[in-house]
């Protein structure tokens, strides 16, 4: 078996000690960036990217992985090999339970798990930090978020309400002893401990580990836009964990590379997922994040998704704009926000983000031996700019 | 403090085991039958109950209770006293995975949490038992449920699927030690264990044990409606978790009952939510079967149900006609479904077995004692029958 | 045949002109108001209503009607006898397209027709007047007020964008000739001229004059609530148009009104529908009004409904309290809205006023004879204050 | 001003007659079909078309045009010049008010109007011919449907039910003098008469005269997929009318079209809109065709649009397979449906048939000048072969 020697077919050399999961806390900055869409020249939209090129970009949100990485081979299901993690958002500055933010979502396809849609949904606001991670250890994580909230609130369930935290999840099984359900609730804290601004990690990091993207190795990807001053200035970031498609579909900025790179396949490969996450600094509403959320769908698709049946492809945005109190002095709130005539560039900006977060997700991922051996192989960055510059993305 | 002696407040009196929580597993057929809405003669709409007056009169479902009691007094939080449990509902025979069940919804208001629900949507399809317990622990029923699986399904997550199972709650918190959450996986396990057909244990029984509804003591509410032949002699049963509503709105075939009994309130009380759950062997696909959710949501109404800001209104319904294939050999499915001209009195049967499930709750709930000695009363019996003559709903 | 002489009954001795339809242009407060629900004692829930007891209480709101009646026996269809008619809201003061108002909606049951409601929904805000009408000329209520908005409104189509505004429909076909489509659009703009503040004409008149409720006269009914200071002093209004129902479930403040009076059923019947328009001066947004939609149609639920499938059950919610300027020059809007944990009183305002709205249409409706000689019977006022005493809704 | 010699253009050196409309009732085989995506040799996806590669490949499918074009230059609001008209599609063989079909649908944006839409949503069928016009003409092109139903159907409204014809629009009001209302019932009318199997006329014909998409000519384009035996073998169709986008987001098969023609801008541009309608003779039920529809959506997001605010992008799909009957004699239907397992290549022949619909309606809408001169612009076809050689979208 030949793949490209990667952070996690290294790890597979190390001695291998079942019982107990190696745990990598990863600090989003100790990261050497590999090369990511723009880097290789693939410039998606009008719009620029912020300083960073990532959801961080939006100020107040940070992001924590804890990678889940140990043994190998052909293992006793429950055993492992293990290959998964948590990614943990958070969306904004401060208690975020005391001072809310406006939030909406869309669901493309609804094969999948997301705890606490229905309150953001109804209430229109995120209380908690988003967590994601693998489909049986979504429950784990809905846990490890309940415990964190618990630990710094403690009148929640006494003399404060109680709580539906988000966590959403992909299935990473066929690289990952899912059925092991090694991600636990401490894992969530852990990643928010280690929650930073800065640089975001992508590929297999996290909630990624484990993921498949096109049939390439997937996983977390970000991008972001800041909108021009007569746009009004806002930035705006998407997170996404790749775990979708199928490879014939996939495009990069229009250029064919499903068509044009059909080995590399994944032995076997489970219908996969995509989680979207969407943060903004412009002052939208519940009901224009709903609105937004759809157009993050839309830069999907046009990197070839179809949203097969067996893939949960939910979207969810927030904005940092408007903060809630969580039991208000006054009966109404001042809001300032935007006016729908001119949601146009974030719309924009929105399906531009994800597009290109995608592509940074596959780009960064590196090939990954998983349980019993099954591989999912890095999308070569050779070849792909080879295919860049025959379908003239980049110039020749 | 006067209340009248309760099977939870008896058990009070017993040597506390704090650290130990004592389970009740609750056959459903032990529970000497208290006087339920019939007994009193609160008949409820023109159609008759079955033989049960219970969801278990769908033939096929099965309902089990784990009843989680110990502690008494002002414990600190996390110790105690445990007012809460678990209930779960099978909804038919055999291996859901494999043979799966049509299932539709409806959120009245969605200040809650259920699992599961957004693949219920998308695909119209339930395929695991339901699990209702306490808004804290709802990961831990949903991890039961997936622990349950896991055991008699060794493919999921290595050469099948994997599963994203239906777990629902209500805030227990003012009866219950909600943030000690007490509810452990291996409870919903030993519920779906205990399941079983006939009779079902109502009150503060399984994930009914610290709800309180109309500020009476509430919990597991059931009954059913038989449809005679000429309307397709099918069946149809309810079983709500009641925790929601104000007393002043309270309405007992239509006699206000909460305007009339206005002493008898908790000193403290959260924000309550309700699950309903419907069951029929009508042969409904899931479009139609969310349209039924809508109507037992009418049938809560009358009882006086606001569906307030904070509180959690969620009905799911199931046929048990159509057993869907989990991997079908056959590209299409033949099925037989219900014209929809044909639904009226599936939807007026839906709307009475919710009313009348919602009474039974109350009339089987027993004065309970919980956290930090907070008191949810029983609707007194005797106080209801002079109201029920007063305002004619039964001959005086 | 013996009926209570009616307006419309009476009408029927007047010499008849086929051909041309008399029009009733309907100045609300020339009724007479006959006994309403207060009248008689039936006091719906814990809040006051407003001076009118109205929709018309909220400031701004103006109601019209114009109500078509000619003819009567056996006519070819398409040649009458005509019972139908138009009736609008106008939904705040000045030019709702320069100055909108924001809106929500909730479709209890899809069986009716509603022009404008996915732009209401996408966009939170309603800019025309609202029309009802019959189905069959559904069409022509949209283009009066197409024709009406293009009247004041010369740039729009031209410089300016186009519009949807918002018209609804109850079946009126067993008592009007719906097939000869008597309503044009200038009906429309002639209600619209007709609109007025005040107390709000009710029962058979305008879009109600042909409507069969519970299998009585049905029609236009209207209600309101004004919340108390401490629930922050607002006023709700709701009209319906009741046209829906069967006669078993009807139930009045509980009172099991349609089980006691199993006589005068109409000889034919249509599946109905009812239309619920709420309108309130609290600062509520889009999501919240769609919220708040709900609960109106929870107090519909008070009434007996079931929301049968052939039936249309609507309701539409606007608030006064904000205006959304067409074209901002600003491009953020500064709003005032109600904190979500504050809308408890609004939602049980909600479902008062619809539940009273029902009762206040069934006691204005006379008895009518229509189409083929069918008739609608009135409620009778004495057989019910008999059934208000009997069933304690009123001391005895 | 230069622009193409279209056939529009031609019309209006005709002698102009400004009362009288001059009617094209075009018989969909009439034209000889120009330049097609795949005779550009642009190949999207892996799927075949069908022989005709349009929407009524699926059996039963019919289309009508009725194409209204007259006057030209500055004319008085009202006058004209007129540039619009009516497409009618008939779902199926039969009497569909009999034997109805199902349909689901999906709203993308909506800032639109859709009649019908709710009772399709509700019940999942589609028992009318579906008319697309302009956004003000909507309530004719919906009274049309309604006068054509009445005849056909003399029980509707008398013995039978009333009913609620599916009505579409955009908005056509830079090119098409649509203060005028120069569509009328009676062009439905005429537009069903003429409609039919086989070829479909596309481009700047019927709904579509007026339409600009991408800021180029746009209006009716189809297309459709042939799925190989062993996906099913089954066909899926496209209709669109394409009046949505902006130029610079526009791409064809990945090529940035938009980004490379900057020039050809029509003058003045209203935001637009995009109603795709999907057939196929798979069978699926209503819950499967919403799942559909919301793929067709994907495909439009490939061709670069991003659901502006001002846009209204909604899709119907419906399946000719099962016919529902409108009063079933037996209680219960039996139906086979598709298993959700087996709609993958579904949802992508879906996304891909709409893709090439969008790509089939700019390639055949010629440069067209309409109210006040606006002139919207052919996409050139020589400039966008260069294109596509550059792209490599066919081989250099």
């Amino acid at each position: 078996m030949v793949y490209n020697k990667s952070r996690i077919g290294r790890q597979m050399n190390a001695p291998r000690i079942l019982a107990a999961v190696f745990i990598l806390l990863t600090p989003p900055a100790v990261f050497a960036q590999s090369e990511r869409a723009r880097d290789l020249g693939i410039v998606i939209g009008r719009f620029s990217p912020g300083p960073l090129d990532a959801v961080t970009d939006v100020k107040g949100v940070k992001v924590g992985h804890v990678t889940l990485v140990s043994g190998e081979g052909r293992l006793a299901p429950g055993k492992g090999p293990v290959r998964t993690g948590v990614t943990v958002i958070l969306p904004a500055e401060g208690d975020l339970w005391e001072s809310k933010v406006f939030a909406g979502s869309f669901v493309l396809n609804g094969n999948g798990e997301a705890t606490g849609l229905m309150w953001l949904q109804e209430s229109g606001i995120l209380e908690t930090p988003i967590a994601l991670t693998n489909t049986l250890s979504v429950g784990a994580a809905q846990q490890g978020l309940v415990e964190w909230m618990l630990k710094s609130h403690p009148g929640v369930g006494v003399s404060d309400d109680t709580l539906t935290p988000v966590a959403l999840e992909c299935d990473d099984g066929a690289l990952n002893d899912i059925r092991g359900r090694h991600v636990k609730p401490e894992h969530v804290l852990q990643a928010i401990d280690g929650a930073a601004a800065g640089p975001v990690a992508e590929g297999g990091v996290g909630a990624g580990t484990g993921m498949i993207s096109y049939e390439f190795k997937g996983g977390i990807g970000t991008a972001s836009r800041a909108l021009p001053k007569d746009s009004g200035g806002y930035t705006l970031g998407v997170l996404v964990n790749a775990n979708h498609g199928s490879r014939a579909t996939l495009r990069i900025k229009g250029a064919p590379v499903g068509e044009e790179i059909q080995d590399l396949l994944p032995e076997s490969h489970h219908d996969g997922s995509i989680v979207v996450i969407v943060a903004t600094d412009a002052p939208l509403d519940a009901r224009q994040l709903s609105r937004l959320s759809k157009r993050a769908m839309l830069g999907l698709a046009r990197t070839g998704a179809v949203a097969y049946h067996g893939s949960g492809d939910v979207a969810i945005a927030f904005s940092t704009a408007n903060r809630i109190p969580h039991y208000p002095k006054e009966r109404t709130l001042r809001l300032e926000v935007l006016s729908d005539f001119h949601m146009d560039d974030l719309f924009e900006a929105a399906a531009e983000a994800t597009e290109e977060a995608v592509v940074n997700a596959l780009l960064a991922a590196k090939t990954t031996v998983g349980r019993d051996g099954n591989t999912a192989y890095a999308l070569p960055h050779d070849r792909l700019k080879q295919l860049l510059r025959k379908y003239r993305v980049v110039a020749q």
